[in-house]
């Protein structure tokens, strides 16, 4: 239960620092702000809950053996939940507006492309920077983390705003940012992606 | 007498950076100005006095028992204090202007609920990096306390400006960068903010 | 193999990152997503390859005696490789476009005393954050590696784009954002830069 | 000899990012670029030479009681010739310009006290983070340093250009982006503010 609720605080925020700031004018600004937001919030909740935050994390950590079964449905219904939650207070009580649909830019094939590639690479640095035995007890995962979220949304969010996370991309389309028809398209890719860096992981370092 | 010190120097230069910001021309840039300078005083002064520089900061962490209440007004009084001698400074020295009113964008209700969660956001990141058995001895705290105060002003802070302090919202306030009429609205939304961070870290990581 | 994949996967991600961000619309920000791509894969794939990414940084780590010579040209084909790909995906997959030769702005010497500063620059930090006992076991050398490449984009590379990386010079001039007819002038000040650097370091620090 | 070729580097490229993003037109990036350099060779230098790359801050370390008497006119000499060097090479070799005296902004005494409090920022939280036990073994001493001045150029530095550092002064000046008749105005305030933060490290945390 704690865990699922430090896994709900994580994924709101980061839901509604990216859908504030696309409503808004923060313009590229939001791959700081989104950023910012995932390393400070997997520092703070790295030792409750792994602060996966992000559906495609969780189906990774636990191909990779490192998180329960069970816990699993939970983490992603809270995921997803909170990602909803934050998408509605940013539009009922903070901003009282909507998104025009400015994203995905780009054909069926680059989205799905997009979002695989900054998938991928979040999820192989979460493995790598939390869950090895090389790195243990280094003070680096929420910056290493933040980082790649950051450097994604600058480059390849340029093609979808840059969720790499399908709890994340939930939030985008009930903001009206992207359109509910796309939806799966991000799914595809962030799934995609999450599933191929775990075996990639797995084939490099080993199981331990 | 030292630790009072040390927190008169954190919210003095987190109020001048961002108050210097706000009447220049930093515009988005204020994020990291603001953040950069937390999360270096952070890590510089944290040994000395905890480094909350942050009255919400001092009463949550008093909740979750780590701060000695004999502390508690002293450190918000040279938090206040401090606050409003680098905004009489960066009138009378540095720039001789005062601000237009830029600040707040939205209803009471927004203003409170914005100013609210990023400061608990900012609150439960401090208590787990800084005061938890499970991270202490890490190389991360000040990086997560900044990160997260960048992350707030570059998304929350586009409808308050971003103080998640009470110190800093008086400095905007003696800057005429917010009106008064608005500070109770910063201050109701950091409080109720800041004292629910310290009631959900409780709630999940125990008393210890 | 295990090693060779890793470097694949950060020299592709990081030529990734700059040239979607050269040929898109990202400007000044192109610093931050690459120095934060570099700055998260070092720390993920640290402790796997020793994360070079970059033929400068393969040789000068071998010229330091920190890398076995029969490595080297294994590290120097997936660098290039991996670099060949991501700009081949990035115009037949992702953004359906080429450059338009905006890179490099200058003369001969200005562009080789570019890369070859930047390249300098980077090494050094390299072969002190990642190679010495004076600082085994920290918690920064993937910010320090990071930090120097997005402050080298910022400043020398508004003459150069800032590659200093010969793996990122070809991927920028498959991409066409710099001329073939160039590249021999980045690879030349690189590898004086990267030899350089390990030459200033033996110096400094002996051989241990 | 080694510490004094460390401290010739560090300065050196602390300078030509200053110089060349104020020169070019990095604009407010400039903050990153040189924040981002100050990070990462702290990072890479410390353990040679304890990275001041300032005379502000070797004065103030041996104030402090952690610097050889001896070897601060060498530390300063190298400090200075280095930033000169720096200056002369961007000019004659990279960007065969010169500056138009943009900076400062104000009169004279907002400029000694901008100069004073961020070189009092600066040199304080170098003595907290890399001079004192209670913060040894961390690995967040450059990220702090290099943070401080980027916020400082962020904010502060809109008056002054955000130099904080007598041999960086000295650059932009030879680079005429300050005309030589206001060096002497920086020069009073970083010292006043190197040595008065000296003495509130001293007066706080004793000298040990």
């Amino acid at each position: 239960m704690k865990k699922i609720l430090n896994e709900f605080i994580g994924s709101f925020f980061w839901t509604l620092a990216m859908v504030i700031c696309l409503l808004g004018s923060a313009g590229q600004f939001t791959a700081l702000a989104v950023g910012g937001i995932v390393m400070a919030l997997v520092f703070a909740g790295g030792h409750i809950s792994g602060a996966h935050y992000n559906p495609a994390t969780t189906i990774a950590v636990w191909l990779r053996g490192k998180c329960n079964v069970r816990d699993v449905p939970l983490y992603i219904f809270a995921q997803l939940l909170s990602a909803a939650v934050a998408a509605l207070i940013a539009d009922s009580i903070l901003l009282h507006k909507l998104g025009d649909a400015q994203y995905p830019k780009g054909d069926a094939l680059a989205i799905i492309f997009a979002e695989l590639l900054g998938t991928f690479a979040l999820v192989y640095t979460v493995l790598n920077v939390a869950t090895t035995k090389d790195t243990s007890g280094n003070s680096f995962y929420g910056l290493a983390v933040g980082g790649i979220v950051m450097a994604g949304i600058f480059s390849i969010g340029s093609i979808t705003g840059g969720a790499f996370n399908p709890a994340v991309a939930l939030g985008l389309s009930i903001s009206k940012i992207v359109p509910f028809s796309s939806i799966w398209l991000y799914w595809i890719g962030e799934l995609i992606g999450g599933v191929s860096a775990a075996y990639a992981f797995i084939f490099i370092n080993g199981k331990e």
